[in-house]
């Protein structure tokens, strides 16, 4: 007689289980509340599936017609909220589902739905299929992200602002040009993602648990059906293979990367000693004991974030490494950082895109922000056009620096008999050279920070969307 | 007039602000439905931090009187699941356990508590006293494991088994031996763990945002009631310290590479081909496809977790990595994976000893499995103590596996004549050296295969529970 | 005076610094000893940069001429082994070529090499330069491995092995199949290579230090003498994009995990218990104790390595995360990572190469491992086809299973009376099921492990080379 | 006959190999370059393991006498950079010098050495003494670092800043207090290195290839002879653990995480709007295309190289998870970073001290940086005095800093007048509160910002030493 925590008859893998259960292993074991974020590519995967099945006379039509009508019943109960879970019987989506559609429509039917499949391209296809919608919404964030990007850098093309390097002043660049900067990161992204996205959505479903289908079926027409864009090709590799998940993970932590980046300029400009930006008060938050405070919340959370997007990458290359071929049960490792990735990139670009169409600039206090000595390398420059060799304009106009320190004066206050005193070939016109807007437009080379450079961004931007 | 989605007035930092907000900015940025879990840990800091200030006289008697109560009361809300969550309001525990003690008690009294206190030292002290109470469970559940890996390495201690390096056979060991390789890393977990606990239980609490408390309050006495074990020094550094999560995921994701080892091993000697081990219906699972199978899960998931604790751990390090001192809300991404890491430890090393007290052996297919090759070294060292060199013993005792070989038959069924075809040095009591049992009590030197050094091996073990 | 170990006036920054120099702040802040590996592509920019600007009119044509034929010099020679480098002098490679330059040539000439350049670009384009080519070469590895794997798998196409899940005996399947389903990883490696390169190779010179040229630099002729695929379009994100880099790390580190679990299959069956295959002697070591020792130390290295790999790119991806825009030195740390990484990988593809192209089989080990109860997923198919609902023939196959187990015989022992006392509808033609290449060749669905179905994978996998 | 490139009979296992050589697989194979870093470790290790040898009786006293002194010669030519590696036969460390010991000595001699050893336990004494020998002097480095920090803060107390959280101006703080700050979390580095530090020298040497040794030997004298502090207690662990190496890196990787952070914060001080701070010369550097640059190189480098560290660490640990237990060679692969790990953080440490002993600070720019907003806590807390509600007084307070940013003048600016007009319990006294001194004393209590804690935190550093 079987102990009273026997293995539920409900468990797919109950027939010759005589053992008590551990409560807490079945915990430990059990995916179902995480992986219940598939039931609609389940259901959509098993009516493709009986479909297939069907053409193969495995199911009669009406077997096929009450299966296909259950499992729509199935899929309105887990939308409008009534589907209920039995705790400790319903072990992941696909059990669950199947033992509800016996319920529905009895097991005689429901019981031939897994002829010939195994949970191990289920879950396989039920993740695909989810993975490649998930990345369909994300792409589109990225275009709207990209767009608030192009048009505010072309509205705002005018100003100018220090540009830094090592974090110290270094030239006047357009504060477009910082923006554009991060812009084609992004639309990096945006390319390699639909690169990602084709290698997602094919299809593995008909491998079985790893040595394939024994009725001949037809799997081009079940990728047709769900809307793949292809089919995988080794029911070894393909039950096991979670690539398209690591992938995803490494393009999503590539994207935060940028995203902290981002954010950690926009967080130093945004200080009280820079001031460049202030952001809307929807993205900031204040502080429970400081009432004058304001802190610039959203960009830190997205900062942190990118370390949990990390984070999840590594894990799950840690857990794939090194285990053996087809399927493993650590692979089920591999959902619920998948699920939580893709919800934290999703959300942080929309974020993101909030910041930005929210954010106050204040082009004067870019422009208080420059220097004279952020010329220093037009000074060289202007020798350089009169031939004198960079190597040693660039040490006289060290020289011309640290003079304006001895005499503690910016750069562009020193008399012209003060430059020649360091080198005679500096003329009247050399006064010039002290204007920001102008050595901002020498940089009309490819990608440089004039005007016409940026507008070639944006059109380089606009031509990737 | 204030748009409908204002901030709203419950929102601590809401004096200032009046735009609007971006619900998904809202739910990015609270933690709640998280730091909950502190719920307990929040209510005894505010407790402990109230009586300080009524015996600083911030508070009087009856203020105190009625928080202490009301916060009672919060408390037994949250343990009998009646403390309603405002969504969208209580943007954290702090906030929400704050919310709720005015309407008890009105917020004239309410709105003292949190005098001189920031939410910085708060979440550092709830969040410390939390994994504190978690750690001291681990430490418990790693001893039981431990008893259990003791109790089987006694009992079992006749079983000889082939010992493997690079997988490949090489010299005959005890079970119990295989047992206490990863008893005794286990064993340095816990000393480690308890070196941790100590770095944990250190009270931030009167740190306020970062400058320290403006009313000298008593630390000492706060931590003391807390159970703390020693203070924070540097108030700067305490609201921003998150070493002590950062150091609990190194050592869990140090004890799940043990742990994954220890699975990795155990699931190659419950193949097929192996055959050495068995593991209890309760921690495997069958095949939704194929009836014969029975499969390793729980070592699986052991295995594969082990990714995921690392994960954890490698998100936290980057996203502490170069933020800038004191607090920055980056940091709140400490939460979450510090409590699913705690959570995945916890119930891996419980898993594993369910496993472990539960797996059957078969020492006869361990000895089965010994092959006479496995004593090539015996045969090498017979030589030595004959005088010759170790490395000519080495060669010689090679070319003996070659010849076994090129027979065809096993190294023992050499006949003496072949053996001293190879070295005359061999005498007919070589035949004595085709002995397991023998081969491994030879190996008695501390910390060797014997029995008496196994022995040795669970005093030590025992004397570090 | 200046002291001792003041600035060497070699230093490019030398200009106006005064204070001593700490000896170990040296040996930190310089690179010349990795980044003289790309010596050749600092010449070949060089040289492109001065014919560009020879075009613009910076350098007359006999200057350019100089320029070119002084830095072939160079070039030679670094190939001949003839390169001094001034230790605590030559920074990086970039200072050391023009520090030669200027003695070949002298610095009147040579000074004005840099004219509007920075090393900010000049490392990027070398980086890019270097790593096109490495992936050149890479690629060209990979598409040799796949050709012997594609060889061996229509060469071994009728050996049977057991297919393992969890690595329980599962389902027989082709040897083949096995290999193939390695080789289609790596084939999608390739595929991914592809557009990885794409993206590396894309031209970054002519962007200064931040702000672009200011001397209207033809960068498209550049790129073309170069071999760029393409032009960067921001100055400020093309001197501190390391994303290519990060890129071509994470796909490497993901090809290592396929390396990794290609080699954790071949280290098991090459155990004494499994014995299907044996490496080569070449890929093999012995134990410098155990004289009959055999070890597959290359395939150990090769899984071993996988963990190098992700190490690295772990690292670079925690470096450039959080740092502000444009260049920061941290970015320095990004080349020595990524040469020993390509070096990592492109080692170990023809190290796997080696291992495969010598390794032998035992196609007669794989059959002896093939156990009947591996067909009780057929004996469950047998039923469906007689119109059994799946569900109840997995629970009749466990049955029988059981019945196999109690009887102590193989399933294909049972007599049809003993499998007709399970369940009546098994007839005599169930004895037809008991046939291992039978079974197989039943899964002729696409993606299956039959004969067909191994020769399209073969096709497909040509087809991606 | 054998092909020119068979094994060398020089190679340990070269016994019974015919095979001929992949000379690629010996490069990916040897570790010779990079183990040959512990050959006085090695040579010490071997004279104690034959000194137990001969108290064995295995070597009689004048063999042994030959080989301490042919080892002692060993060493001297490594010493004196004479020893010569034999490319492609001196595999590692260990057979170098055996190689050469039997050169020196005779092989019939020499050739004792290794009885009942394994290279297994060889390289896992040598890397255990190698890191305790590093790590103590890294002890060191930290020390002195910790006594510059506290020199400073002692001596630099008066000096008043900004403290920021989120990077915006919070609470004014003592530029000590911020040292301290980090000075703590350098000294629980310190604190847990020296644990760490016990864990690694505990001494596996005896244990042979797994199993244990086989002639009794003493490891209790060798352990004591080599200034292990204890005993690894199981020899199947012994030889496999490098757990050591792992817990070595993980402390190192926090470690420099602290070092990251402190660098980050130094980065911000040094930019030209924050001005706090400035380092010298010697850890600065120049632009080669701006003249005016001066680069905090070093900090940038620290808070780089932190993402090496962790990348060391993070390979490692994939590394080692999921392998079999005892010795596989994936091992191989914690040399290299362990090496690279020691150096990386020991010079940091080093280069972090030179930033810090010689870097000019700036207080009055501190003190300008100081704005009367940053006390809007201290006029909250005014009321709390007088008994109003902290919530009310905080709401006040941030009508206050509405108030003056609506007038347009500095919160200290403002009249009693329009104070009261906020709240009517301003009183005369409240401007007493506008004094930042003032502020950062009030900040007494243990932990604070205030001249006596600071004092107390330089005694608790002290005291950690």
């Amino acid at each position: 007689m079987s102990s009273s925590n026997a293995p539920s008859k409900n468990m797919l893998w109950g027939g010759r289980f005589t053992g008590g259960l551990d409560p807490l292993m079945v915990a430990y074991n059990e995916s179902i509340y995480i992986d219940r974020a598939f039931y609609a590519q389940d259901v959509a995967g098993s009516i493709a599936y009986a479909r297939a099945n069907k053409n193969l006379g495995i199911l009669f039509d009406d077997e096929f017609a009450a299966i296909e009508k259950g499992l729509s019943q199935v899929r309105t109960e887990w939308e409008t909220g009534k589907f209920e879970i039995r705790a400790g019987v319903d072990e992941d989506i696909h059990t669950a589902n199947e033992r509800r559609l016996g319920e529905i429509i009895g097991t005689a039917i429901a019981g031939k739905l897994h002829t010939g499949r195994s949970r191990n391209d289920q879950v396989a296809t039920d993740m695909r299929m989810w993975l490649r919608d998930e990345l369909r919404k994300i792409e589109q964030y990225l275009v709207d992200f990209l767009k608030v990007i192009a048009a505010r850098a072309e509205k705002e093309v005018e100003y100018v602002m220090p540009g830094y390097t090592h974090l110290q002043r270094a030239q006047p660049v357009r504060w477009s040009h910082w923006m554009l900067s991060y812009g084609l990161s992004f639309a990096a992204d945006l390319e390699r993602l639909r690169e990602v996205l084709k290698r997602v959505n094919r299809c593995p479903l008909g491998f079985g648990a790893l040595a394939g289908n024994p009725f001949g079926i037809d799997r081009d027409a079940m990728a047709k059906e769900l809307g793949f864009d292809g089919l995988l090709y080794n029911s070894m590799a393909g039950v096991a293979d979670r690539d398209f998940v690591v992938e995803t993970m490494q393009w999503g932590s590539m994207l935060m990367t940028h995203m902290s980046r981002w954010a950690e300029d926009l967080i130093i400009y945004s200080t009280a000693e820079f001031g460049f930006v202030r952001l809307a008060d929807a993205y900031s938050t204040g502080s429970s004991l400081m009432p004058q405070k304001k802190n610039p919340d959203s960009l830190e959370l997205l900062r942190g974030k990118s370390g949990r997007a990390f984070g999840q990458m590594a894990g799950l290359m840690m857990t794939i490494k090194g285990i053996p071929s087809t399927y493993n049960k650590d692979l089920q490792e591999s959902v619920e950082p998948m699920i939580d990735h893709v919800k934290t990139v999703g959300d942080s670009i929309q974020i993101a895109t909030g910041v930005l169409s929210t954010m106050d600039i204040f082009p004067e206090k870019m422009l208080a922000a420059l220097t004279p000595d952020m010329l220093a390398t037009d000074l060289a420059e202007y020798l350089v056009r009169k031939g004198v060799p960079f190597r040693e304009t660039h040490h006289t106009s060290g020289r011309v620096v640290a003079l304006a320190e001895k005499e503690k004066v910016p750069m562009d206050k020193l008399s012209l008999e003060q430059l020649q005193s360091v080198d005679s070939r500096f003329e009247s016109d050399i006064m010039q050279t002290f204007d920001y807007q102008r050595s901002v437009e020498l940089r009309s080379a490819k990608g440089g920070a004039s005007k016409s450079s940026v507008h070639e961004q944006v059109q380089v931007l606009k031509g990737m969307l």
